[in-house]
């Protein structure tokens, strides 16, 4: 049974969404209200180069209906190892690489993420997490693969009290296998304002896009290809 | 083949070794070291009442000659649910229920602890991740059995670029099946001081500990059981 379907006098039952500020996520706390969950976002503070986008996390959790929103502060700078985290490696503006992972993956970046998110689930007795990973256009992360998420939702399910006293948990994953575009639609189908999500790799601190990084190229063309007017901020 | 079975010349592999401070981590980082591993330890603020764990843990990876140390900020504060972390919910003094899940239990903690580790381990090409979970002595914490860890290995595997590029991750738990007297025994044949260890869910300041909560019981009596000096420093 979707929540949705339940009796309107039962309270809804909760949802942990990840929530980045991008547009991927946004689309996901939409979708994940659409379908009736209470949702308690959670965004994370761990030493980014695109700060903007924990601003525009807060923004789209009040806009888009969360009964909570959480800051996490965390330390991915002190393990190092990405362009997104080390400033002494350059983010690179020359494509994606099919058979490469790209040198902004952050190790063990999704894990972590999803690890607190079962914390908090597991005391908010939520049942569902919901991460908007894609397993289309980000092909090159291997955090963001269908099997990864289901050996981490086996995992879940054994970390945990809840587990253990017999309530699965559901790490749900709308956006796995849409493109760009199809999430873009699916976004506006469900009231995500997309001139509120930042998703550059080094957006300024107006949020403003720098154009050229493999996520700006990404979202442009994503925007391009669902026929839509892109109303991303670019810094030039 | 085993670490120190390999041809002395060649650089030794490398584990990341969580080290909290406490009696059954230093146990593991001794371990490790003992089995050939360049350890590199890993603490965590994760505003835990006992902070005098971090200060033991530190002294702790020098005598025990960790190459490097790290204490990540974390912020478990913010998920709540544990008297370790909740000052509003007091530490239990009344001895463990076999049949029930303490509620010094930490929402997700070994999960976020073995992410971070797992993110450092891949930073440093380190193929070992140890942790000195115990299914003995603390049976009631779901994520300290061997499905549990199974399953993050298993997870861990499809997580990280590493596992992609054919590099096995393997969690080592040489505690898991081990009394607290043994596990004592084990650090004593491996160097360990067990006076630098801090095991109390309430130490002071000084790292003195409290006597009366759970972890100082099971602990007292390990050294009763192992026919060993209990080294440890009281308040009283």
């Amino acid at each position: 049974m979707s929540p949705s379907q339940q009796v309107a006098n039962q309270s809804p039952p909760r949802a942990v969404v990840l929530l980045s500020g991008g547009l991927d996520s946004a689309t996901v706390l939409a979708i994940a209200t659409a379908r009736g969950y209470e949702c308690h976002t959670m965004s994370f503070d761990y030493g980014q180069r695109h700060r903007a986008e924990l601003d525009a996390a807060e923004k789209l959790a009040k806009t888009l209906g969360a009964k909570t929103h959480r800051v996490m502060n965390m330390d991915m700078r002190a393990i190092g190892g990405s362009a997104l985290t080390d400033n002494s490696i350059d983010v690179p503006v020359s494509g994606v690489d099919e058979n490469e992972i790209p040198i902004t993956y952050v190790p063990a970046r999704n894990t972590v993420f999803l690890s607190y998110a079962l914390g908090l689930a597991e005391v908010l007795e939520a049942d569902n997490v919901f991460i908007g990973v894609n397993a289309v256009d980000y092909s090159g992360y291997p955090d963001c693969r269908p099997e990864y998420i289901a050996a981490f939702e086996s995992m879940a399910n054994l970390a945990t009290k809840a587990g253990v006293e017999g309530h699965r948990m559901h790490i749900q994953t709308p956006l796995i296998d849409l493109t760009k575009a199809q999430i873009i639609q699916q976004g506006l189908v469900n009231g995500v304002d997309y001139s509120l999500t930042v998703s550059c790799y080094q957006a300024d601190d107006l949020g403003r896009a720098c154009g050229v990084c493999d996520s700006c190229r990404l979202r442009k063309q994503g925007f391009s290809d669902a026929g839509v007017v892109d109303p991303t901020l670019y810094q030039s």
